[in-house]
């Protein structure tokens, strides 16, 4: 049997072996991801919230960068998986005493980590260290500047998925800051890949990228046009600074323009559902009625999200099992 | 049957749903937990001191303020209970991105958290967000501003009960820092509660609250006077920073007038306990010998205060999964 | 039987009780150290990676001074143990309220900790420790001052006759900055206790201690006649502050004179091993083909040092459980 080995991501039978980027994966992959977490969607709710799948794993939390939240969901997904997780802090670390990034890997390689979950400032960070792992390790992206978040993008997805259904009549609003978001950059990917209908971009100029149709989206500068009967609004979070690098008029005048009011929901369908990655400014990107009102679903993302990085760590970590096993058959 | 929701902390039928202050609780439930907390001081003595009461559960340690000592207590209760244990960095967390209180605890609620430990430098902390909290998750105060420490008066009690059984027979006196004290207002609440025969407070008119008297205590502003006779002495810590506040003179004069030495000791019974909550400043408000003395029980405090936080963690957990099935049959 | 208890470290059946030097240690004990790490290099390799040997045991670090990697090393070990691990965060904790080591560690013993693994800037402080601590706990030494840091000496045994067997053929050469490091002081006990046939240092007159024959080594000034025929080869960190301590020359300097490198370790045998406890730094006291080059077992060490650490940590517990059943009989 030949099987082309198209991507970093992927292993010889076409099955999980990194999660670093949305892109070039395919609808039956995040399909299968999907399934995953739905499955572990019930283990949270039960008495016991854990499963005994990663037992005896070492998981290692790599955060070049801070954030509580995402490092907390990677823990908490890791403990219900029954993982052992270290959270390495860097900036304490032997690499703030000059050793390489590279040399820090190999030397968690060499304490048989079975996994890297990595947070990185530069964009493909967790690429580089895919690319140089050792085989029995498998690295997931939980951020990398301005290029990637899958796990967001995947939760986002599935958060989706079990409000809507099906992807294929759907049309999603991305509002915010397009230009700097690695979350948008990863939902435009997965929307296209799963096929949604429509997928729009609404952003002021100056937050676009340029040529952003060319990613398969199109693009609002108005949000009540781009609003006009989509199914779901993704809402991004304003990062202040913006304010003060010129990019944008004030936070009054943006929200003005830009934020989302129950007023402005009623462009959208009536089922619409409202989604953000947090965390939430409230009262700049959305006004706090949208975030606290019926059409949000901003709290089951968080629940989902948990959910999807089980799914994913436990197809990355299965695969890499799979995988020695195929080769010794 | 009808049963009077008389107060935040106990669900319709009177259990422990979360445990905020010792204030408005009954003599009955203060001792169903030292009954509990009794059945734990043989976990930690035994070769695996572990019990699987929280397995798959997810507690939050919330710890606005910083200490080291009563966080690892927490976290050693839990983890000997086999919970899993999230400790959430605040300084750093998404709160300290703008994010509301409220946000934070939404947050973790949707992460199937089922219970925080909160610690907070301001008081009424815990209870903002037990009265928040979704109906599946437990609120433990770990201390709030001035206001109250309920686990630490507990862990007291508890230690008072095994040294000398029952409460109605004792005089206790309480020496220190009446007035910014947490742990002295609770240990005041607990003892009154538990029918100790007679409360003292001991301490400079500066820091004694006024009208201390209606806390039910009596009040005394010479040392040697309200240690007559008494059966337990409890030193509170210290603050240093009072003394650059004004509120008394140097450190080596509060020791003269206030600080407990094996002398003044011999005012109280000749079985007098000592306790004290730690950090101990010795030679600022207790001299080393007594610290270390036969009358000292301060070592068996923190070892109780493991097995009071077991037992309130297990009760306030315990009492959720019961009012879920009481709420179906 | 008579029993001659001769060294803190020992219980009074010669077992291990704590681990703070290799100096005093017999070569039946060193070697039983490694025959146990033996068993545990398979545990790494496992699909499960975990043995239940330490469950429902408390360990606590008490990392004084900052290392991330030996924290991390005794983390992973303590967990694949099956242990609960507390990692104290000593700057921010009651210690720095002004309350005594002695006072902490009276308190981590009421919690019912079982074991104090220690890092301490100050030579001796993991000897005081075992000294005062209570009978029914155990103490590591990870590192304290110029002092010892056996676990690191054992690793590198341990590495050492899993590529070359017996060490009564073996010369060996650590190189480097002998006078600051507690590596080297650790490593040359050990050497000298397991039979090696001969023990160099080499390194500049400047990072020598006086009258270091004593200890049982040869001393060399010059790298190639130090490396001549050597069937092992210890390179060790070069602290970047000796530099600017008018020690040393410039880095350029050093590493033309101490520098190894491919050219300069073929004055060693053909089948020399190259060590480094790492962090390293490349460029300054080794070259970087030598780092990945055939020779290097660098990597070997890191996954040794899991092994060591499980091995002295469930010895130096089994000891004490012994002990207590040795008492009682």
């Amino acid at each position: 049997m030949t099987v082309h080995r198209n991507d970093l991501q992927l292993d010889a039978e076409g099955r999980l072996r990194h999660f670093l980027s949305i892109d070039g994966l395919s609808k039956t992959l995040l399909t299968s991801i999907m399934d995953t977490a739905e499955s572990f969607t019930g283990v949270a709710e039960r008495n016991v919230k854990k499963v005994p799948l990663l037992r005896g794993k070492t998981i290692a939390n790599l955060f070049f960068e801070n954030s509580t939240r995402t490092q907390t969901t990677f823990e908490l997904a890791a403990k219900r998986l029954s993982a052992d997780v270290l959270s390495i802090n860097i900036a304490t670390s032997a690499t703030s005493k000059g050793e390489s990034l590279l040399d820090t890997i190999r030397n968690l390689e060499a304490m048989h980590v079975d996994m890297f979950v990595v947070r990185h400032a530069a964009s493909g960070a967790s690429h580089f260290i895919a690319r140089n792992a050792a085989p029995h390790v498998s690295v997931i992206n939980a951020g990398d500047g301005r290029h990637s978040h899958p796990t967001q993008a995947m939760l986002d997805m599935f958060t989706i998925r079990r409000n809507k259904g099906d992807f294929g009549d759907l049309k999603v609003a991305i509002v915010g800051d397009i230009l700097h978001s690695r979350v948008a950059r990863s939902q435009i990917h997965a929307l296209n890949i799963l096929g949604a209908r429509e997928v729009r971009v609404v952003a002021p100029r100056t937050l676009l990228p340029t040529k952003v149709e060319q990613l398969g989206v199109s693009a609002f500068h108005n949000l009540d046009q781009g609003l006009r009967d989509v199914d779901v609004v993704i809402m991004l979070r304003l990062q202040k600074e913006r304010m003060r690098g010129a990019l944008l008029p004030s936070e009054h005048e943006y929200f003005n323009c830009f934020g989302l009011t129950e007023d402005r929901l009623r462009h959208a369908k009536p089922d619409v559902i409202v989604m953000h990655p947090g965390p939430i400014n409230r009262g700049v990107e959305i006004d706090s009625r949208v975030v606290d009102g019926p059409h949000s679903v901003i709290l089951q993302q968080v629940s989902y999200g948990i959910a999807i990085r089980m799914a994913v760590m436990s197809m990355a970590i299965h695969s890499e099992a799979k995988a020695a096993g195929g080769g010794a058959g």
